[in-house]
This record gives structure tokens, C-alpha cells and sequence, in this order.
């Protein structure tokens, strides 16, 4: 069979890719191929286990791609022939195609490391419904579990399985959860945060062991104590699906990414690569990035989309932002471009702003919700670098104001005379919005008005 | 007396400009005169009705002065010698000034078309606590109550008049509340929103006379019908207070406001005007527009205080974007830069693009909430014009960044090749954002593929 666009992967980067694609060039066809029965979505995952109930309310209708007119066919592709461009499935499929997308994802990283990891009751949190599905029957009989890894995942499963009347550990090695996303100030709040709602915190201190015979006992930990365990959820990072790309004698970078330009083109101009398997460029400091989000997947798979047959949109913003957000209760944490650490480590002289204030006005209005910014900014160029927020519900959206201020490569300047609308039930106070006072406080440091 | 800095006006801008001015120039001496013994926070005066239950948790501390080493008098200044640089009060003070700084702010419009205004129980909202407060205790015996007038106020108060309990009748000549500020798709939205609260809304009818002898009994509405009530709130728009600045011989435009350029200078380069008492140009259209927001009167004190003795922060966004929203229960609405109706009365040809999903993914979320954005895109340009937005309590932050994306004159490429962030609890799907799926609906409609 053929194809005039062959789609490898059904998550949201293959699904947007597909779409964009097809209503950009309604003439050729589109065929996605993927593994799994259903799609699920990847960033509600953790939620299945609580909020959510069931995986059921977490699958991604197939008729996004039969209303697009795109062909679905289930099945795993086994190999590619960049040469014939023909791409053979594990059922013997021969499909040629004229354009080749790769949205194959990720998949949890084994820490192959740990001993006991492969013990019955130890889990990884894979994009897989089946998968999931089995986790979620095992958990019915369990009580005690561990998390081990403070990532988004991880957090975000700590939480929901409490949520579920779990009694849940979360183990993390670096100082704080949430290290790597969130600077020292603000992982410390998220910490609290996910404490105060009655996880237990292990912070600070590494995993030397799974223990039991054949199903897990417990979790020993660097320090020497154990952790009782009935179930232990191993969520220690990602790592790209490239067994194909490799198969088509594509680049891989040291985090095994497929190599892309700006529009996602592989070094052969008839593959494209889109997601978390594609390489990605941090948008400031020009180097590759691990960054791993189904938002930036999915603004890949639209630019993919619209370039596959000739280059149409032209890429404005070069590069990717880590740009993400998650909730505890009624807590939003978010973040976009680069904290203070990362700034610093990539040898950034940086000035940095922070405000509290809160996101209702006046704040004795009921549901009122304390709101902290904190601005990274390039001390010689003024140039925002970065930003991370602490608040109410309404921090998703205000991360994405942050967000495009970095990618208009805004600088203090432009913020302090910019213009922000305000109302009481909606938004912090117009003479105290957050984001702007901490431009202001970034400007009286560099003024030598404050220290 | 004499002072560095002469603040004319307590409220928002007058005393962001002050605190600004005082954080920037803090050798000079900061002045702030203000009529009112306690300044209110003025987008936050409908809540006192409902909401907060009292005009005493809607008051800016004035602390917020003091802190910052800023004077402040209680006076009414009566004239200006813009010559002598000196201001008088109504008790006879004499205040030299080096700058002075105009934020007299606006007041109610009293319809003197209208027969009966003048009538007990005829009330107006005006920036002045004594008076709500009066109304407030006003309100103890009354229960019919009509709002004249279907703008924010009129809107805000009719809802939270509602909240505690009154029998309200909003009245409004246009077709549909809010008519003004959104386009009629979306000011039918917020018409049904607010009558399923159970507002009794009348759109589409003006008001003939307010009717009784000494004390209101009710309203003749131009269809000839008669609505009781115990008491009449006018809405009906506001004036900028600038006879300080005809005093002081500065010019005005044709809607009173006192003439600026971009730093908020008066032809008198001593003289700075901001807030509502200060002409606005328009953003897109180059023109002097009425505009009146507590967050624009804030933007434009944060540049006066800044470049008070010297140009410092340079303007780098040339002039006033309408940027609005309000909330009616659990559902809000925003506006940012042109609606589709003022774009084509000014003369673009515009494309619109318009995407309803939901604010949390999967939908199933608890407290998940549809969310609808419609972007308004300049046809030869693709620059995006303005932006409206309904959807749950996270819109207003969602305005904002419908405001950044204005303000740097973003196009509808560079929205398409964007990344957003997203989380399940706190945006919409990375796949179905509405924001970016709007602006494809726009590319779709610029590419002839679809209508």
C-alpha cells in the first residue's frame, strides 16, 4: 500500500501533525499508524489515578482523525527503508509514502541500576492503556506505595494516589521535588504544598534498593532506612523512541533525539521527526534541550504539519521553551524559559525580580488566592530569560503570558510601559500585578535603587 | 508650601504615578493631594454591593503612601497657575510644585436628557466612598431596583445587587448588554449568562423618564412600558474631571480629556496627565479613543512616574489597547485590542477565526468550564487586531496574553509557530487550544481552505 503521508505514533504529536497536515494539503492522504488500541492523553495520565477515576475519560477520540479524513491503521512499524521510502509492519505490511513522520514519543526510563526494579508491583508510567489499565487493577488490593522520582509525574501521581486514599510516599534525590523544573525558592513551596495535602516527603535522599523475593516488600533507601511498600511507581525520566529513526540511518543526539532543523525536518528531507523523539533547541541558549512537553510536541506537529510538501509557515521563534505548569488543590506552579539555576549554569549574569501579591483584588474577595512572580532577566541585555509563578487556578494562562513575553524576546523596558488588564474577580490588582511589579523590582536592581 | 512632585488625585493612577515617581526620584519630595478622606478601589466598587458586603474591604490602605515616603493631604486643589507653578486649595494652601501630575480621574455622567434623574433614589456611581456608602444604607429598605445602563458597571452592579437578594431590572438601549465592548456573538453570551442568574435584563430599550414625585417609583422605558422601583442606578458612561487642566489652559480633546503625548506630558512640560483625565490613542487605529481602565490608568502612571525629571523608560508600546474582562458567576469574559465590529467601522478588512473547547483536558475534569477565543486578524496584514474570550475564571489572565500578543504586533504565522504551556487542571488541551486554534482557523480561511 501507499500513502502520501505516513504518520508514526498516535499520541498528540502524530494526531496534530496528521490534522494540520491533512487541512493544509486536503489532496494527498494521510495514513497514521500506531501500537496501542486507543490513544490515551498523555498529560492526563496521572490523573486517571484519581481525579478521573478510570483511563476511559482519558483516551483521545479516534474520530479527531476520521472527521480529518485521515486513515487509522493499529499496528506497530518495524522497520523503515529511507532509501525505497517504505516503511514494513510487524503484520508484513509493506506502506510506501512520500513524506515520513515520526512521532513515536518517549517511553519511562529503566533505572537499570536499581536493584529489584524488575519486581512484581514495580511500576513505570509508560503512554501505554493497557498498561495503565493493569496498574490501575493492582493498586485495588495495595495500601502503601512509594513514588520514586519528584518530577512532574511523579508529583502529580503522589498526589492523585493520595487523592485515592493511598497511603503514599514520594522519594526524591535532590534537595527539593520539582528541582529541576523549579528554582530552590519555588520547589520549596511546591514541597510544602504537596506535604500539607498529606504525601509524605522524602526529599534529599536517593533509592539503593527495591526489596522482596518476587513481589515488592519495600523500598530501601541511601540512608539506610526501608519503606514499607505494597506497590512502588518508578518515575525517573523519559527516554525518546528512536529504535526507527535509527533504523533509517537518521542522527541521534546524545540523549538519543532524532536530529531536526527549525521545521522539523530530519537530515532526510522526507522525514520528519515531531516530539518528544525529536531533538530540540533551547530557545535562548541555542543549545539541544531534553525538554519533553506535549504543548512543545504539539507546536512542532503544527509547524510540521503546515511544511510538509513546501515551507509555508515561516518560524518566527527559534527554538524551545520549557514552558509548563501543574496544580496541587487549589495551587498552580508554573514556569517558562529558564530559571535563575539554569541561567546561572549556562553562565548568565542574571538579575531577578519577585512580587507576592494576589490574584483577586481586593484580596478579602472570597476564593482570593496568594500570587507570586518571579522574573529572570539578563543583567546586560534586560531581556526576559525566564519566569516562574506560584498562584490560584488562573497560573496555566498567566504562564502563557510569560511565555510569549520570552519567545517576543521582550525586555524590562517593554514590560514596565506595557499594558495588562485587571478585574477584581479575575486578576491580581492593577497597581499590584505581580508580573509587572517584578519587572519593576528587576529595574530598580539594575538602577542600584535596591538591592 | 512647595513640593518636588504635586500628585493631583488619590485613586489608582495618582498614586502609582506617585509611588513610582518617589522610587525612581527618591531625593525628590512627593506630594499627593486627594478629596476624599479614603480612596476606594475603584474596579472593585460593584463588589462592595454584593461580594465583600462593604466599602470598607474595597479601601486602599493609605500606608501605601506613607511607606513609600510619599505626603498626602486631604483637599480639594481649586486652581492651577501653571506659570507660578503653583496650585491652590480650597482652604487657602498655596502648593509650589516642580512637576505636577493630573490624575483628577473621572466621574459619572449624569443623562440631563433624562427627566426624573434628579430624583430620590436616583443614584449614580461615583469614585467616592461617602456617596456609596449612602447608597449602600439607601439600599437597607429598598428591593425593586433598575440599573439604567448595560455597561461593565451597569452589568457588575445589577449582578451583585442581585446576589443580596434585590429584585433587579438591567435596562440597556443597544441590542445586547455589554454591546459596546464585545461583538454581538459574544455580548449575547454574557446576556444569557447574566439572565440565567437571575438578572430580569431588558436590551434593546431605552429609558423615556424616571418617574415619581419627590422619591422614585419607577421607569418609562421607551416602548412605553413602566417598570417600578424603589431605586434607579444610572450607568450611563463617565466624564473626565479636567477643570483643573482648562484652569491651568491645557488643551482638551472632544471628549474633555486633557491632550498627552506618549509619556504622559501635557503641553505644559511640568504638567503630566494620567488615568482617566488623560487623552488615549488608540493602539491599531492611530486615534484619540475613550478608553477609561484602572490597568491603562496604572500603565500610563508607571511611564509618568518613570520619566518625571527625565526620559528614562522609553515607550516602546505606542499607545491604549482596550483590555478588559468581568466575570458573571463562573464564567468570565475578556476583550483585548479591537472587536470585529470597531475593526470594520474603522475600516479593515479583517478575517476572524473563532474556537470554543474547554478550559481543563480531558473535559471531563472536575470544573472543567468551555472556553471560546475569537481573534481578530487584519486580512492584507495577518496582524492579530484584537482577541475575545469567554470561559471559565482563568480568562482574565488569558486576556492578557491575548494583550501581549497585540501588543507586539504578533501575526498569525507567528501565533501558528507559538508554544503554549499546558496542564490538564489548569488550560486546555495542547492539541485544542483554543488561542492557536483560532488562528488556524484564520490561516485556513487566508488559504481558501475553508469559509
Amino acid at each position: 500500500m501507499g500513502t502520501g503521508v505516513l504518520v508514526i505514533g498516535g499520541s498528540a504529536a502524530g494526531i496534530i501533525a496528521a490534522v494540520t497536515g491533512k487541512s493544509n494539503y486536503p489532496d494527498k492522504d494521510f495514513l497514521l499508524v500506531r501500537k496501542e488500541q486507543q490513544a490515551i492523553i498523555p498529560c492526563g495520565i496521572p490523573y486517571i489515578f484519581g481525579s478521573l477515576e478510570s483511563s476511559e475519560k482519558d483516551v483521545i477520540p479516534d474520530k479527531v482523525l476520521s472527521k480529518a479524513g485521515i486513515e487509522l491503521k493499529v499496528g506497530e512499524v518495524i522497520s523503515v527503508d529511507s532509501q525505497e521510502k517504505v516503511c514494513k509492519t510487524a503484520d508484513g505490511t509493506q506502506i510506501h509514502y512520500e513524506k515520513l513522520v515520526l512521532a513515536t514519543g518517549s517511553e519511562p526510563r529503566l533505572p537499570r541500576w536499581l536493584k529489584g526494579a524488575g519486581l512484581e508491583n514495580v511500576f513505570m508510567i509508560p503512554k501505554d492503556k493497557v498498561y495503565l489499565d493493569m496498574i490501575l487493577e493492582k493498586l485495588q488490593g495495595s495500601q502503601k506505595i512509594v513514588v520514586v522520582g519528584g518530577g512532574f509525574i511523579g508529583v502529580e501521581m503522589s498526589d492523585e494516589l493520595h487523592k485515592r486514599g493511598k497511603d503514599v510516599t514520594l522519594v526524591e534525590k535532590l534537595p527539593h521535588i520539582l528541582g529541576l523544573a523549579f528554582d530552590e525558592d519555588i520547589a520549596v513551596r511546591a514541597e510544602e504544598a504537596l506535604k500539607a495535602r498529606g504525601v509524605k516527603v522524602l526529599s534529599g535522599v536517593g533509592v539503593k534498593e527495591v526489596t522482596g523475593d518476587t513481589k515488592v516488600t519495600g523500598v530501601l533507601l541511601d540512608n539506610g532506612v526501608t519503606i514499607e511498600a505494597d506497590v512502588v511507581v518508578l518515575s525517573v525520566g523519559y527516554k525518546p523512541n528512536t529504535e526507527l529513526a535509527a533504523d533509517a540511518e537518521l542522527s541521534l543526539n546524545k540523549w538519543g533525539a532524532v536530529r531536526v532543523d527549525e521545521y522539523m525536518r530530519t537530515e532526510d528531507q522526507s522525514i520528519f521527526a515531531v516530539g518528544d523523539c525529536a531533538e530540540k533547541t533551547d530557545f535562548i541558549t541555542r543549545k539541544p534541550c531534553p525538554t519533553m512537553l506535549a504543548s512543545t510536541a504539539c507546536a512542532e506537529a503544527r509547524v510540521a504539519g503546515i511544511n510538509l510538501f513546501k515551507l509555508s509557515v515561516v518560524k518566527t521563534f527559534s527554538g524551545t521553551i520549557s514552558i509548563f505548569s501543574t496544580a496541587l488543590g487549589d495551587t498552580g506552579f508554573g514556569v517558562a524559559g529558564l530559571t535563575e539555576t539554569r541561567a546561572r549554569e549556562e553562565g548568565f549574569d542574571v538579575v531577578t525580580g519577585t512580587f507576592e501579591g494576589m490574584d483577586k483584588h481586593p484580596g478579602s474577595l472570597p476564593g482570593a488566592h496568594k500570587q507570586m512572580v518571579k522574573l529572570i532577566v539578563g543583567k546586560e541585555s534586560n531581556i526576559i530569560l525566564g519566569g516562574e509563578v506560584v498562584g490560584g487556578l488562573s497560573i496555566g494562562e498567566l504562564t502563557n503570558t510569560i511565555g510569549f513575553i520570552i519567545q517576543n524576546r521582550m525586555d524590562i523596558n517593554a514590560l514596565l510601559s506595557a499594558q495588562i488588564g485587571t478585574h477584581p474577580l479575575l486578576t491580581a490588582s492593577p497597581a499590584g500585578y505581580p508580573l509587572l511589579k517584578a519587572a519593576g523590582m528587576v529595574s530598580k536592581k539594575q538602577l542600584g535603587l535596591i538591592k
